[in-house]
């Protein structure tokens, strides 16, 4: 009755909040990212199988991993008759601020999805992405999901009703992300926020925001730059990312755009013209890192204008 | 030496913040506006000699009067040899919240460069007019100078260093301006506001913002709709302007893409798909501020792309 009964599939890590853009873009990297595969049973339930390089961290109970709670909420909402094993491979750092638990669940939909024959569009699927965010970190939030199912930069304008415009990505956009070896807790990076901001940086922030948006579909890499400046939300959680200082100096020293932080943190990305100079912000950034004392991972890679990767069928 | 001595240009009103964009943003009107007239004079010299429309009330000091800072800065800039005189025709409201200081210093010194055969690009005359603003009103605004100066829609994104964008108007965009026969004190539209808001609602308003900008690019008015939300000004502003509540009702509901405060008020302006669109919604505009009691002036017309108009030289 399907054409497929296995498939595997990768989705990428994301940047979320992009300095100016707190709680409300985001974008997708070629590298790190997650590997999902899925295979149908005839018996109708969803189980988690298998998890590989997540050091027994990530919960089995498919009420709280998210790639099964996203595909349980798909497959009820289709009526799909069987069932549905996933392994799941976690390819990049867990809590680091990349939206790990977002490439879980967006590449576990998207191969679903296929499986079930393409009911559905791609962004129809942020709906499931979004209840697992929610199930996996108790807020909706989808700056992660989005443009890990989308690709590109993607705006989230609203969530009630949910309002999400895909950006263009200038020509040869590149990033680099490095992930110091520390951690920081979402929750307290949450916490540490104040609910009140003042007036003026706030209109700051919307102005870089809009330029940046501006930036991106005039492919004025100059402006992108110049917008890439958060006011509010970076110089308090920096606090909690030893050497950041020093390490969004040293991007910006180098040739990279603009530098912050990448989603709630420790991971701190810079974007920049193309892959050359990518490499050389990359090794800048790490290079201060361990004057700080912080060994990193590093990731260069394009801005990934796709989103996930079918990457077997059968 | 020069190839003209006289000269007569008109400046079109503006629509600054609209809606989400508060303090970065605004539009150019093809209605009203000012016209200004300017004779070069031998002794070397900024003078207003004549103002109509403004029933007495502007001011002849070449330090208080817009149209006299903007010129007199600009020739002092270039080392002009000679003087000007300045006739300037009011024929837009004062105190509006329709940009009037700003499209006679406009007016007058995009005149004034014409006169000295260009020294100067358009967008390099926008500092001597934020000096006017300064002057007049004690802040270096540029959100009606510049899309007066510009046209079309202009962003903000920094005043220090001055950084300015020019956004794309979608084909047909029209625009309602109602503008009751009420005052508002542009201090107390200040004083009026809280220096500090939520951080959720300051959220919101970027979102749409950004928004708003990625609809102009995309020419997509359902968008544009939907991004026309102010969530921190308005709620307040508001309340200064009887009726206002009804006014915006009636504009949405006779098909008003969206509907905010004009500047800090007391007009209050419509953005519509087209020119049918917005004589509708004008004229349903109209009949709820006579519910509310007030008499308003209604101009109806596209968004303005093309700034100043010269209109005779000799």
């Amino acid at each position: 009755m399907y054409h497929y009964s296995y498939i595997k599939v990768f989705a990428p890590a994301t940047v979320a909040n992009v300095a100016s853009g707190f709680d409300v873009l985001g974008f997708a990297l070629e590298k790190p990212g997650d590997t999902v595969e899925l295979t149908v049973k005839q018996e109708k339930r969803v189980r988690i199988v298998k998890i590989t390089g997540d050091k027994g961290v990530l919960p089995f109970d498919t009420k709280k991993n998210t790639a099964a709670v996203a595909v349980e909420a798909f497959l009820k909402s289709i009526n799909y008759p069987f069932g549905i094993d996933i392994v799941l491979h976690k390819q990049m750092p867990l809590s680091s601020g990349l939206g790990s638990s977002a490439a879980s669940s967006v590449a576990a939909v998207f191969g679903a999805n296929i499986l079930a024959d393409d009911p559905l569009k791609k962004n129809e699927l942020l709906d499931f992405t979004m209840q697992a965010e929610k199930a996996a970190c108790g807020a909706a939030h989808g700056d992660n999901t989005a443009p890990s199912l989308l690709g590109g930069f993607v705006l989230i304008r609203s969530y009630k009703p949910l309002d999400v415009i895909k950006l263009p990505v200038p020509e040869g956009l590149s990033c680099v992300v490095a992930h110091p070896h520390t951690e920081v807790n979402t929750g307290d990076a949450r916490k540490i926020l104040k609910k009140e901001v003042s007036l003026s940086k706030a209109i700051s922030q919307w102005g870089n925001l809009a330029a940046l948006v501006a930036a991106l579909y005039e492919n004025d890499l100059s402006l992108l730059g110049r917008s890439l400046m958060d006011v509010i939300v970076e110089p308090v959680r920096s606090l909690l990312i030893p050497g950041f200082n020093r390490v969004k100096a040293a991007a910006l020293e180098t040739g990279a755009l603009g530098c912050s932080i990448s989603g709630s943190g420790p991971s701190v990305f810079a974007l920049c013209a193309n892959m050359n100079s990518a490499q050389k912000v990359g090794s800048a950034m790490e290079e201060s890192f361990k004057e700080a004392g912080l060994e990193c991972d590093l990731y260069v890679s394009m801005v990934n204008k796709k989103g996930p990767l079918l990457l077997e069928k059968k």
